[in-house]
């Protein structure tokens, strides 16, 4: 016997629908690229996103079909991707700060057909056009009197493209399990994967993704996501915002920290979300130049483990709650966030800045269990790690043209590829990548957990930890530090302060001071490289 | 082409796993039917309910099978919904308080074949139990020690019942377009007519609850629902509460104002749910006795509207905040609350409590819109009423055995019966039932909006207006009052106290007093009965 409740499709169109609807005039406010503060609400950005949707069917696209985006988060951005949503086409996001060569190998492997631009990637698009054969046009978001000159054919102004649509439209209607969305994980080996979400894993994403333990945007919610849209979904924001009725605030191209502190302050903000150097940049700022934060009451933080500093600044010094949070590309993107439980409530200072340095519990719509090698659960004890493994509705199956088929088990569990633990009450650790983990006679060490503790000496800009072949061992971790500017730490000074907070058989066999830590596109230490640089270095209890 | 994101069934049972996983040691709290209080938590309750699954199955019962529950809110009976959920059946709740005809009629319509009754209600079952031959086994909500005499055949204990299962059993799967419960309607007119809820719809309205703006639920929650599990889908609590890892506080059979009091303080309760008249209990209780809600920190109200006077005691008295709540047993059942949107915030006193008397705003997943009978949309202007008409995956597109077809437009609208106006905010009040709207020389005249002013009157109970038949304007109000104990407001008292305060030609042509207004089993005035009472009551304007 089946229910009698109303075939309500789970399409992206509603979400804008709902807050052009119910928060038609809740502000949208961007920096733009061309500089000045640009303000809209919801109403507008559905009406503009169904022209965008009208005049895309009027030239051919529509169901299926791949349309790139390289742009900052913008109102203009967020148009294209209900516009493109709404015909049934596929948006997908390029990260504009991946070489040149890898992004033409995606878009030819997405058979991108138009781009949607920024001015600031013109250049960019015009090299990489003549390699990429399915791409017929590109749409650069901006106006008349800011269009560039380019040699690109077939390019035109967005305002102007707009402006021969009358929105006389409607949004199409197709089945929930359509693809809505594209976005590359640049694995650091082999070929960039693509991940595919529908309309339905977006839509159920962004109805976890508002719960007061994950998210908690509601219509007094004012939302700046710092994190690009061409970053893993760019954490959904861009649905989520709307759905709740929060207004957006948007960065545009500016992210620095005086930019990132006069929009925050400017434009009132009441949450936001970014990738830790965001918020170390923030910080610097802060505290050369002062300031404080008195609107902002939420921090979310994810894509690399949050430093115990920056969640103790913000807390104590700003009055800002941070929520660390973890996710992937492949799971639309929210994992686990790390709201306190009961079990939690109450602890102060040190204790509860530990478990704020915790990835925190997945809300409902996201299982996660760690296992060993062979499969096999492990306990719930704080302190076993393994490989941490997910399922859930916005958790991919598969990727596109059915790459890396190996990371998807018969019994539907994603292994992240991640190592971690969970402890009694249900919060996730992440320890390391699984590629990354340091293994010593048999056990594991976690890279990450080192790197956590060395950045939080005084004197230490940045931490890597890495493994390094080792004749008895198999594997002795390697730790390499970026000193802050001005600051002399030694490696004894390193060694004395890990003392006591790891397990003697963690400590270093080296330390090793850098300029430079070289980081992937999406910001992230790019321990490959790390590897590669120090393959012949010979560890002294070697 | 379609999205590459798992295929992960929006199931009842997930919803319970996820509570046993994330947040297994959460409370789950009842005053038990048989007198003291019982603690459990999440790990138990799915524990258990796998067992009730696993017997079931033994005996025979699975897919599309209606099992009915005649219960209190306890943590049986929520243990009750899963296992009977978790095989594919499904849960029919019954409403004590019908008559005993009306019980049996519902019975029989749903072929229920296996009760779960409270002790409490063993005599009704078996007044009732010889005219439902479909009925096949009385499980009652008891142990051995408790277990009453019965002359019931295949009546047992429910945990005698249970201890024969082991508990080695795995949710069934299936289509999450299948019927998960089910719950009649008591319309005034016609036969009750059954609402059929499937498991997607029950879990994407958990998720539709859990927002900010709607319910706001997390693990910090402590969420005691007095509404009634038979009561139009319990709200949703059943559910809402384990998807989000809020503790339940659950108060058996005892909903009185010193019980309610009672179990609010000392279970540390932050949430709570309940129609008007159980608030007004509670108010009543606190007035006499004196006390506070030191820890409670929301109160929705729902079911009926909720007086102006409940609103204000609970915010500038006891310092909680008013969810005013407007749902439907077809909607799962929510539609708005009034939540407090920014275009609304910073409002004090009765400019506050104007707002919220409003029954707010829909969450995303449920579309909302005002017609007139020609089914053209009327504007947002806060005073143009008209049909309340609804949309939403958690809506109902029939009713089962498709009676009342005429109520779901072709277009997809369930048309609610409820006569609304909606403001530029898109907060919505509800000014009627359709068949109570009165209508005077053509014009509409909102019955309830004259019942709320009336019984902000200090010396009025309870108030209620009806329309009476008129020659010259075809209807006109009369307003019915019960007095307060040892008041005596005159006709010419209320008149006072309405005028201004309503439009003139809206004022009720006559005041009587009466002892008692007579109430559904859900606690709503029963207005064709007052209709009735009053059929030949001349006006004095006649
Ligand atoms: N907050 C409210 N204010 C006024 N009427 C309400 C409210 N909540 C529910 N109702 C009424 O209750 C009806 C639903 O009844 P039921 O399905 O029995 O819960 C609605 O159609 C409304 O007429």
């Amino acid at each position: 016997m089946r229910g009698l409740m109303q075939d309500w499709p789970l399409l992206c169109s509603k979400v804008i629908d709902h807050a052009a609807n119910e928060h038609p005039l809740r502000e949208v406010v961007s920096r733009s690229v061309e500089g000045p503060m640009h303000r809209t609400n919801y109403r507008e950005v559905r009406d503009r996103a169904l022209r965008i949707a009208q005049r895309l069917e009027s030239e051919g696209y529509g169901l299926g079909d791949r349309i790139a985006t390289m742009a900052w988060n913008t109102w203009r951005h967020l148009e294209c991707w209900y516009g493109i949503m709404g015909v049934g086409a596929i948006y997908h996001t390029l990260n504009p700060r991946l070489f040149p060569e890898q992004l033409a190998w995606i878009m030819n492997d997405a058979e991108d057909k138009l781009i949607f631009v920024d001015i600031t990637f013109v250049p960019l698009v015009e090299a990489l056009a003549p390699s990429v054969p399915s791409l017929k046009k590109v749409v650069v978001l901006t106006d008349a009197a800011h269009m560039p000159e380019t040699k690109l054919k077939n390019a035109v102004a967005y305002e102007e493209w707009l402006k021969e649509a009358d929105g006389d439209f409607a949004w199409r209607s197709f089945d929930e399990n359509t693809a809505a969305g594209m976005c590359y994980t640049s694995g650091t080996t082999g070929n960039p994967k693509g991940v595919v979400y529908s309309h339905r894993s977006n839509v159920l994403h962004s109805m976890i993704a508002q719960a007061p333990d994950a998210m908690n945007l509601s219509s007094a919610s004012r939302m700046l996501p710092i994190v690009p849209f061409f970053h893993a979904n760019g954490w959904g924001i861009a649905l989520t915002s709307p759905m709740t009725g929060a207004s957006l605030v948007m960065p545009g191209p500016k992210m620095d920290g005086a930019s990132v502190y006069e929009i925050l302050t400017e434009e009132r903000v009441t949450c936001t979300a970014a990738v830790p150097t965001v918020w170390l940049m923030l910080l610097q700022h802060l505290e050369a130049h002062g300031g404080d934060l008195p609107d902002l009451e939420r921090v979310i933080i994810g894509g690399s483990a949050c430093p115990r500093r920056v969640t103790e600044a913000f807390q104590n010094r700003y009055g800002a709650q941070v929520v660390h949070a973890w996710g992937m590309t492949e799971m639309s993107p929210l994992g686990t966030l790390c709201a306190i439980k009961p079990e939690y409530a109450g602890l102060e200072g040190d204790a509860l800045l530990a478990v704020e340095e915790k990835q925190g519990f997945p809300p409902f719509g996201v299982e996660m269990k760690v296992t060993d090698d062979a499969n096999r659960t492990q306990p719930r004890d704080g302190r076993t790690f393994g490989r941490l493994k997910v399922r859930g509705p916005s958790v991919a199956k598969a990727y596109y043209k059915n790459q890396g088929a190996e990371l998807f088990d018969a019994d539907g569990w994603f292994d992240t590829g991640d190592v971690a633990h969970i402890d009694q009450h249900g919060y996730m650790q992440i320890t390391d990548r699984a590629k990354d983990v340091i293994k010593s006679g048999g056990e594991w060490i976690s890279s990450i957990e080192i790197e956590n503790i060395a950045v939080g000496h005084p004197d230490v800009a940045e931490a890597a930890v890495i493994g390094l072949a080792h004749p008895k061992w198999d594997e002795r971790p390697l730790l390499v530090c970026v000193r802050k500017q001005g600051r002399e730490p030694s490696k004894a000074d390193l060694l004395a302060f890990l003392e006591g907070k790891i397990a003697k058989w963690w400590m270093p066999d080296d330390v090793v001071f850098v300029e430079e830590i070289p980081h992937t596109a999406a910001g992230k230490i790019r321990k490959t490289a790390l590897r590669e640089e120090f393959r012949d270095y010979v560890l002294p209890t070697r």
